[in-house]
Protein backbone atom coordinates (compact mmCIF):
# COMPACT_ATOMS: atom_id res chain seq x y z
CA UNK A 1 0.00 0.00 0.00
CA UNK A 2 1.76 3.77 -1.13
CA UNK A 3 0.29 6.34 0.25
CA UNK A 4 -0.66 9.80 -1.47
CA UNK A 5 2.64 11.48 0.20
CA UNK A 6 4.71 8.10 -0.81
CA UNK A 7 3.20 7.98 -4.22
CA UNK A 8 5.09 11.74 -4.20
CA UNK A 9 8.14 10.73 -2.93
CA UNK A 10 7.77 8.34 -5.04
CA UNK A 11 6.97 9.87 -8.38
CA UNK A 12 9.79 12.00 -7.87
CA UNK A 13 12.39 10.05 -6.91
CA UNK A 14 11.67 7.58 -10.34
CA UNK A 15 12.43 11.21 -12.50
CA UNK A 16 15.05 11.83 -10.65
CA UNK A 17 16.82 8.63 -11.00
CA UNK A 18 15.68 8.65 -14.81
CA UNK A 19 17.37 12.16 -15.66
CA UNK A 20 20.72 11.29 -14.18
CA UNK A 21 20.82 8.04 -15.87
CA UNK A 22 19.83 9.94 -18.96
CA UNK A 23 21.78 12.88 -18.38
CA UNK A 24 24.83 10.23 -18.01
CA UNK A 25 24.13 8.76 -21.28
CA UNK A 26 23.62 11.66 -23.20
CA UNK A 27 27.38 12.84 -22.09
CA UNK A 28 28.47 9.28 -23.40
CA UNK A 29 26.57 9.37 -26.73
CA UNK A 30 28.28 13.42 -27.16
CA UNK A 31 31.57 11.67 -26.74
CA UNK A 32 30.26 8.72 -29.08
CA UNK A 33 29.49 11.30 -31.97
CA UNK A 34 32.16 13.28 -31.41
CA UNK A 35 35.19 11.04 -31.55
CA UNK A 36 33.65 8.85 -34.65
CA UNK A 37 35.72 8.48 -37.36
CA UNK A 38 34.47 5.94 -39.60
CA UNK A 39 31.10 4.54 -40.68
CA UNK A 40 31.89 1.89 -38.20
CA UNK A 41 32.04 4.23 -35.14
CA UNK A 42 28.25 5.30 -36.01
CA UNK A 43 26.63 1.72 -36.22
CA UNK A 44 29.28 1.29 -33.10
CA UNK A 45 26.92 4.25 -31.57
CA UNK A 46 23.66 2.81 -32.77
CA UNK A 47 24.04 -0.24 -31.71
CA UNK A 48 25.13 1.40 -27.89
CA UNK A 49 21.99 3.52 -27.84
CA UNK A 50 19.85 0.26 -28.89
CA UNK A 51 21.09 -1.73 -26.19
CA UNK A 52 21.05 1.25 -23.41
CA UNK A 53 17.67 2.11 -24.31
CA UNK A 54 16.08 -1.38 -24.03
CA UNK A 55 17.52 -1.73 -21.02
CA UNK A 56 16.38 1.97 -19.95
CA UNK A 57 13.02 1.39 -20.61
CA UNK A 58 12.64 -2.22 -19.28
CA UNK A 59 14.37 -0.48 -16.11
CA UNK A 60 12.06 2.29 -15.56
CA UNK A 61 8.95 0.61 -14.88
CA UNK A 62 6.18 2.84 -12.56
CA UNK A 63 3.87 0.23 -11.51
CA UNK A 64 3.55 -0.05 -7.57
CA UNK A 65 3.52 -3.75 -8.20
CA UNK A 66 7.22 -3.73 -8.85
CA UNK A 67 8.35 -0.25 -6.99
CA UNK A 68 10.76 -1.60 -4.37
CA UNK A 69 12.46 -4.05 -6.66
CA UNK A 70 12.91 -0.80 -9.33
CA UNK A 71 14.16 1.57 -6.44
CA UNK A 72 16.42 -1.20 -5.44
CA UNK A 73 18.06 -2.00 -8.48
CA UNK A 74 18.38 2.18 -8.68
CA UNK A 75 20.27 2.52 -5.52
CA UNK A 76 22.44 0.00 -5.97
CA UNK A 77 23.81 1.62 -9.45
CA UNK A 78 24.03 4.40 -7.71
CA UNK A 79 21.35 6.69 -9.84
CA UNK A 80 19.57 6.61 -6.20
CA UNK A 81 20.42 7.85 -2.84
CA UNK A 82 18.38 6.41 0.13
CA UNK A 83 17.88 9.91 0.89
CA UNK A 84 16.04 10.45 -2.00
CA UNK A 85 13.45 7.87 -0.78
CA UNK A 86 12.71 10.08 2.14
CA UNK A 87 9.27 9.71 3.34
CA UNK A 88 8.70 6.22 2.08
CA UNK A 89 7.52 4.32 5.16
CA UNK A 90 10.29 2.11 7.62
CA UNK A 91 9.35 -0.58 5.82
CA UNK A 92 9.53 -0.37 2.07
CA UNK A 93 13.10 1.63 3.21
CA UNK A 94 14.46 -1.67 4.93
CA UNK A 95 12.74 -4.09 1.64
CA UNK A 96 14.59 -1.62 -0.51
CA UNK A 97 17.94 -1.71 1.13
CA UNK A 98 17.78 -5.58 1.92
CA UNK A 99 17.26 -6.08 -1.83
CA UNK A 100 19.70 -3.41 -3.07
CA UNK A 101 22.52 -5.31 -0.73
CA UNK A 102 22.68 -2.51 1.31
CA UNK B 1 28.95 -7.80 -68.30
CA UNK B 2 31.36 -6.10 -66.21
CA UNK B 3 34.89 -5.99 -67.68
CA UNK B 4 37.39 -6.45 -64.67
CA UNK B 5 38.30 -2.73 -65.04
CA UNK B 6 35.00 -1.96 -64.92
CA UNK B 7 34.36 -3.70 -62.06
CA UNK B 8 37.57 -1.44 -60.16
CA UNK B 9 35.68 1.56 -61.75
CA UNK B 10 32.43 0.19 -60.20
CA UNK B 11 34.04 -0.50 -56.47
CA UNK B 12 36.07 2.94 -55.86
CA UNK B 13 32.97 4.59 -56.74
CA UNK B 14 30.49 2.31 -54.62
CA UNK B 15 33.11 3.32 -51.76
CA UNK B 16 34.10 6.86 -52.38
CA UNK B 17 29.51 7.26 -52.37
CA UNK B 18 29.33 5.59 -48.98
CA UNK B 19 32.16 7.27 -47.63
CA UNK B 20 30.25 10.41 -48.76
CA UNK B 21 27.03 9.72 -47.10
CA UNK B 22 28.22 8.24 -43.86
CA UNK B 23 30.18 11.75 -43.71
CA UNK B 24 27.02 13.35 -44.08
CA UNK B 25 25.50 11.03 -41.61
CA UNK B 26 27.82 11.37 -38.88
CA UNK B 27 27.86 15.43 -39.01
CA UNK B 28 24.07 15.13 -38.95
CA UNK B 29 24.71 12.81 -35.66
CA UNK B 30 26.97 14.70 -34.21
CA UNK B 31 25.18 17.80 -34.48
CA UNK B 32 22.00 16.29 -32.89
CA UNK B 33 23.90 14.79 -30.25
CA UNK B 34 25.16 17.93 -29.38
CA UNK B 35 22.40 20.22 -29.20
CA UNK B 36 20.09 17.32 -27.82
CA UNK B 37 18.68 18.46 -24.43
CA UNK B 38 16.67 15.98 -22.95
CA UNK B 39 16.09 12.48 -23.14
CA UNK B 40 13.75 12.49 -25.39
CA UNK B 41 16.04 13.97 -28.16
CA UNK B 42 18.45 11.10 -27.08
CA UNK B 43 15.95 8.76 -28.58
CA UNK B 44 14.53 10.66 -31.37
CA UNK B 45 18.43 10.38 -32.44
CA UNK B 46 18.59 6.85 -31.70
CA UNK B 47 15.30 6.56 -34.31
CA UNK B 48 16.89 8.95 -36.54
CA UNK B 49 19.93 6.64 -36.87
CA UNK B 50 18.00 3.20 -37.07
CA UNK B 51 15.70 4.85 -39.82
CA UNK B 52 19.07 5.99 -41.69
CA UNK B 53 20.85 2.15 -41.39
CA UNK B 54 18.36 0.53 -42.92
CA UNK B 55 18.23 3.34 -45.88
CA UNK B 56 21.82 2.86 -46.29
CA UNK B 57 21.64 -0.89 -45.84
CA UNK B 58 19.14 -1.34 -48.23
CA UNK B 59 20.96 1.55 -50.57
CA UNK B 60 24.52 -0.41 -51.19
CA UNK B 61 23.40 -2.89 -52.93
CA UNK B 62 26.61 -4.25 -54.53
CA UNK B 63 25.36 -7.14 -56.75
CA UNK B 64 26.45 -6.90 -60.37
CA UNK B 65 22.61 -7.59 -61.22
CA UNK B 66 21.46 -4.32 -59.56
CA UNK B 67 24.31 -2.28 -59.93
CA UNK B 68 23.01 0.39 -62.69
CA UNK B 69 20.47 0.73 -60.67
CA UNK B 70 22.33 1.59 -57.36
CA UNK B 71 24.68 3.78 -59.46
CA UNK B 72 21.35 5.67 -60.79
CA UNK B 73 20.30 6.25 -56.74
CA UNK B 74 23.61 7.42 -56.21
CA UNK B 75 24.00 10.17 -58.78
CA UNK B 76 20.42 11.47 -58.77
CA UNK B 77 20.62 11.58 -55.02
CA UNK B 78 24.31 13.52 -55.21
CA UNK B 79 26.41 11.14 -53.70
CA UNK B 80 28.15 10.54 -56.87
CA UNK B 81 29.23 12.41 -60.04
CA UNK B 82 29.19 10.70 -63.80
CA UNK B 83 32.95 11.66 -63.46
CA UNK B 84 33.26 8.99 -60.64
CA UNK B 85 32.14 6.39 -63.15
CA UNK B 86 34.58 7.20 -65.82
CA UNK B 87 35.74 3.97 -67.02
CA UNK B 88 32.29 2.51 -67.30
CA UNK B 89 31.11 1.20 -70.64
CA UNK B 90 28.80 3.87 -72.76
CA UNK B 91 25.90 1.94 -72.42
CA UNK B 92 25.81 1.62 -68.71
CA UNK B 93 26.38 5.27 -68.07
CA UNK B 94 23.65 5.88 -70.46
CA UNK B 95 21.29 3.51 -68.95
CA UNK B 96 22.84 5.27 -65.32
CA UNK B 97 22.09 8.40 -66.66
CA UNK B 98 18.11 7.64 -67.97
CA UNK B 99 17.65 5.45 -64.57
CA UNK B 100 18.33 8.73 -62.73
CA UNK B 101 16.85 11.18 -64.81
CA UNK B 102 19.74 13.15 -66.10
Amino acid sequence: MWLKTEKEVARHAFGRAYERECKKLSNKVKEMANTAKTPEDIWKLHEFLTEKRKEIDEKYDYRYSVLIYVFSTLVREGWLALDDLKGLDEDKIAKIKHTADL
